[in-house]
């Protein structure tokens, strides 16, 4: 019935494994913080001062491919047929951001140019990965929270690369190139057009980007931001927009840390597969989703597809607007030049 | 981009409102206690003694509406175009069926005749829903657990009726549809054959049923509950079929109970949608899917739709099959005739 799942047969857990609640580690103790660099895998990517040695303290931003990846890097990405079933070896890639040295810093707490340098470790992980032929998507992801799935408390991302273009993604080129053939334009460009005129879902604004609870929220405080150009793979994001992002980013994450009282949530990119040749490439428009964690999707949600959302976006968005979030003088000042901020 | 969401509008939760932990109700206070049939809206069925009156103690099984629905039967099901978007009223049902006036006996506890009846108030129910035209499927789903989305500890499932196809049972529905079309037969009756051919993923078979820890499973010990005949709509499940099913879905939810140390789940019914007039329905093939709730669907799965599974299903099916449990004398007397159990 048409379902691809990555069964982690290392991970390989049985009945007990799954009893011990997953406590978060406490700074000391994390694999993650500075001067604990030998407590991963070598890293990939670290930006980090000129006189440091790789793996030793002095970075920044680090990136380290996962302990216990769902997806290695090895194999080869053939299709196999076992009676009904098919079965590829889970060929990939499964990385960890580290977006600070500092243990107890949530994203939304660094500075305008941490977080800068955290989208450019994306950027720079997204378009190394995909030097390799066989890997057709790169996604780009925050669990932060127990709830929402985080095991490690240090202010981490995750970027995992596939050899298939995920469905969610078949289906979101589907439905813009659909909306494309029919009517000459991108829904995302209309959208940000519609909803800069009616205001009403709009969180906040900037040059080169807008931030939106949108309209068919799946989650309560859902929030996107898209970038304003058509830019299809996230992987080209300009340096101007960077900074840009960067402080949408911020002021989007603070507002919902604020309003909701720090929630858990997840983050994801969704952006343009690589590596395909395909033509309708040019229909995606990439964005990213913030989505708190403040319900729980169950039986209705799971059997269906369908999510219930307590919370209209309109509220939603008029809630965020009105949540005043505080800067420190130098960044405020910054951002008061950008564009509409509170 | 072709998704639809349920805006409960009315639950029109706000920030505040997700800061309270769901506190599980203790007996006593709980709405769905017997005694306690006043806290609910009026019963729309009730399993109950002769002698006993309406919305009175004496029932065994009682469904009632939901007090804070999702979606409501009021309202027409016109879809509106507001700019780029559709707006649909939530028109539908939702109910609450209580398995038991027993608040502590949860469903893998109660004896057999009563989760014959619970699954006849299921089955009752959906007959009865689908009198109305606009409903187009009805979705029988269960949460057990405050982790798998239950608000209420009292053993209790639930019914959701739908004014559309959703998008879940609509991608299964052309699975099954374009697997017959190609071969003219149906995956899921080959899928039995060749389980029970190579055994590895069986939990538990009777006469009518079987149940499989299945090839692509989305979570670990997620547990299918397939009827051997080819039965599209489980509004039609037959009275021997009924028997058969309270006796694999006990075993396999006690199994589930003791491996996993009573775990969080989700048990879902999917089957062909209603009052469609199509012709593809032929080829659904109706089972009940039980989802444990071990791991945390995050930040990967909700951008790409992949799950990520620690388990193997052949792991999970042979820790089940080991997995012995007791019955009380009479029923584990009478389970050993209908077939295969432990």
């Amino acid at each position: 019935m048409d379902r691809w799942v990555v069964i982690a047969t290392e991970r390989g857990k049985r009945p007990n494994d799954f009893k011990v609640p997953r406590d978060e580690k406490k700074g000391g103790d994390c694999p993650l913080c500075e001067h604990h660099e030998w407590q991963t895998p070598p890293e990939v990517l670290a930006y980090r001062d000129r006189e440091s040695a790789r793996d030793r303290p002095g970075w920044w931003v680090r990136v380290v491919p996962n302990k216990f990846p769902a997806v290695r890097i090895e194999g080869r990405d053939e299709i196999r047929q076992l009676g009904l079933y098919c079965v590829m070896n889970g060929v990939g890639a499964h990385e960890v951001v580290v977006e600070s040295p500092d243990h107890g810093r949530a994203l939304e707490d660094m500075n305008g140019y941490q977080v800068q340098e955290v989208i450019r470790a994306w950027r720079d992980r997204s378009m190394d990965l995909r030097r390799d032929a066989r890997l057709k998507y790169i996604q780009v992801f925050k669990n932060h929270g127990n709830t929402a799935g985080a095991s490690l408390e240090h202010p981490h991302s995750q970027i995992i690369a596939t050899p298939l273009v995920p469905v969610e993604i078949e289906r979101k080129l589907e439905g813009l190139t659909r909306y494309a053939r029919r009517t000459g334009r991108c829904i995302l460009c209309e959208m940000i057009v519609q909803e800069i005129q009616e205001q009403n879902r709009v969180v906040v604004e900037t040059g080169k980007f807008i931030s939106i609870a949108p309209f068919a929220s799946r989650f309560p405080f859902e929030t996107w931001i898209i970038p304003r150009d058509h830019q299809q793979d996230f992987g080209f994001i300009r340096e101007d927009q960077v900074a840009d992002l960067s402080a949408v980013l911020r002021t989007t994450l603070k507002k919902l840390t604020a309003a909701l009282n720090r929630p858990p949530y997840n983050l994801v990119i969704s952006t343009a597969p690589v590596n395909t040749g395909r033509e309708d490439l040019i229909h995606f428009h990439w964005h990213l989703e913030i989505l708190p964690r403040l319900t729980i999707a169950a039986g209705f949600e799971l059997g269906t597809g369908y999510y219930i959302n307590p919370t209209p976006p309109e509220m939603a968005a008029s809630d965020l607007r009105e949540t005043v979030v505080m800067y420190d003088g130098e960044y405020a000042k910054k951002y008061r030049e950008v564009g509409k901020y509170v």
